[in-house]
């Protein structure tokens, strides 16, 4: 299970591996756009992502950090964020993972700078979604499942032909000097 | 109760008001020294936590936040064990309030850098406690507590004669200029 911590929305994705292959079991997101008062988001938190944990019993479960080019003020939001979300893994005895939003964005694209749309896409291809979310958060969320998968079980994402050195080698007039 | 969130030691304080006196009911601290892994520690924390709510049956629970002038992966790593020590109390359904650092400090000392056994020293006298711990974490913690006693009832600390004011007026002597 990949869940990405916003104080807004907070998205998630569970990857099964069958025969070596990830298939998307669900995806979603976490409106906490609703609530005003701190404490409440950080409940709602703790209390959705324990019962989506419940529900899908899910092996491990890893997180994005947040971007260390925020404010402290941010930082201490999204700290408290993802720490009641693990908060919510670790009372469950699920072992939990971390990975900093680059290394997300490289380990699904291949490259650190990717857009959620950019993001979306790639899992689109991967793990062939019939459609994508109408917020970008949940494959948000998917994707840092899919980085712990591919750092966990070492597997070397195949090159589709659609990532970011492809793209930079087909467009070299695109490259800012 | 009040509980200074930190990432080796987590203090607390439990401060019972009977006929309007304020009493200190135990306080403590959480040793995370002990724990290398980060997610172990935060889930000591989270298990201590709920286990002194169990055990104590606070009616609120204060928080210090962390230091805005620490870095942003300090900012990080207290925001995140602040977070999972919130969601000990917000899953039980006690209400969380917080207090910057030196709002605490304010509170029971009249001094915003008060020193930690500056605090100790103050609550000693204001709650007559017999012996002060040995690690003033605890103190710390209950400070955090006080504060939020002396906000939420709204009372204003009875000069003690000892206060920061009182010291400075005592000691011209000892002030920087």
């Amino acid at each position: 299970m990949g869940v990405d911590p916003g104080t807004n929305f907070t998205g998630y994705g569970i990857v099964e591996v069958v025969n070596r292959k990830p298939r998307c079991v669900t995806m979603g997101w976490i409106d906490l756009s609703k609530f005003d008062d701190p404490y409440l988001k950080l409940r709602h938190i703790f209390e959705r992502v324990s019962g989506i944990i419940d529900a899908y019993k899910p092996t491990q479960v890893a997180f994005e950090s947040p971007f260390f080019g925020e404010n402290v003020q941010s930082m201490l939001k999204l700290g408290r964020a993802q720490g009641v979300a693990m908060a919510a893994a670790l009372t469950k005895g699920v072992p939990v993972a971390e990975y900093a939003p680059r290394k997300v964005k490289i380990s699904v694209t291949g490259n650190g700078s990717a857009t959620k749309e950019q993001v979306a896409t790639m899992l689109k291809n991967i793990l062939k979604l019939e459609l994508l979310p109408k917020k970008l958060d949940a494959t948000d969320g998917l994707a840092v499942a899919m980085c712990h998968y591919y750092e966990s079980c070492g597997v070397i994402p195949k090159s589709t032909g659609k990532g970011w050195s492809e793209f930079v080698k087909n467009n070299p007039d695109r490259i800012k000097k």
